[in-house]
């Protein structure tokens, strides 16, 4: 590595050190305005916005759910949370960037009007290594891995795993169709983070979606008391 | 956004036109050379090993290959394409960097020998965002998009898809599985590349593997001439 390298990675720790510091700000923000944040990160294509649906349909009787869906181009995913849960949703575009900074979430919470919701949840960009070095200001961080991808991701991915406190392997309905031991994708998922919740699901064939919403609605109540 | 994010965005710029210089330097260098270079890039677990396994299997009796796995941490990859093909690979790992620069690649070079080879193969980061900003310094860009992914990702994720002179569909042997519409994916990626070549392929199965490496095969030997 160059001496030009360097500089830019002492760049990126400034940064990193000042994100940290928003994140912190506005998860107590949030906190005092009783306001739940799940930040959710995945590959690409891993099923986020389909789980997405199933959750939201389970908790929004219980919550005021407010969504956040961030993509680089495209309102796909606001339309389809949208037209399928009738909870409210924004896109945000990041302009290219592959990463949400909590900055980004304060600039965009300003304009969604927050004072009728309890619970916030972030789609992040479909991105297993930026996201997770960004924290969001997000009580919570939810990962998934969906089966196509395979049992590997945990040895090359590690830091996603790592801020991960709920990892949810998705698409479970089609092990059968692709290599993928499970067993072994929990131990390198532990062996990256011991106390990691594992969850699997399937959001098509409404597998597994019951007790993930239990674990969830545990931790935004146990927050809101 | 704020002040800050702006003076980022700046910092970025000029990286990215420091590495757009060193990788025209090192693209030279490699035609020079006779060597051909090509950069696959892709999300996590949409089948690049797996793809480079067959293709390399079928170029290596008429070039002389060399692959570079990158990859965050593991080496899970160099050892499969090793072990799979008897081909030379080593592992680059990128630092917790989501992509590689330019000027990686030529450190990488140095210790991989490339005085034997006159095709080098690089498995970039999983990542749909980075690796597209940063031009590694190869003749041909290849992406790949597996099935289970969605249709939809080149709504999503533009660059990659304008970068990219061949976009290969994978894992098509899974459609039945999956919502995937395979005439509207073509249709995304034409409207963000109307030059990109589309290729689908199930690695797996052994199908549309030919096409695609009589397209490699071409692209190589109209460099070496």
């Amino acid at each position: 590595m160059k001496n030009k390298d360097y500089s830019v990675v002492s760049v990126k720790e400034n940064l990193l050190i000042q994100n940290d510091k928003k994140a912190d700000e506005l998860r107590k923000h949030l906190s005092s305005k009783g306001i739940f944040f799940i930040n959710v990160m995945a590959s690409p294509g891993s099923g986020k916005t389909t789980l997405l649906v199933e959750l939201i349909n389970s908790l929004k009787n219980d919550f005021r759910i407010g969504v956040m869906e961030a993509d680089i181009d495209g309102d796909v995913d606001a339309e389809r949370i949208s037209s399928l849960t009738r909870v409210r949703s924004i896109q945000v575009h990041t302009s290219g960037a592959c990463h949400l900074t909590a900055q980004m979430i304060e600039d965009a919470i300003k304009e969604f009007d927050i004072s009728n919701i309890n619970l916030l949840i972030l789609e992040n960009v479909g991105n297993l290594v930026c996201p997770a070095e960004f924290d969001t200001g997000a009580h919570l961080n939810m990962m998934l891995l969906s089966v196509p991808e395979g049992d590997d991701k945990p040895l090359k991915y590690p830091l996603i795993f790592q801020v991960s406190d709920i990892a949810v392997i998705t698409k479970i309905d089609t092990l059968e169709v692709f290599k993928f031991d499970i067993e072994a994708c929990k131990t390198y998922i532990k062996r990256r983070n011991k106390d990691a919740e594992i969850y699997e699901v399937s959001a098509v064939k409404k597998i597994g979606i019951d007790s993930l919403v239990e674990a969830l609605r545990k931790r935004i109540k146990a927050n809101q008391m």
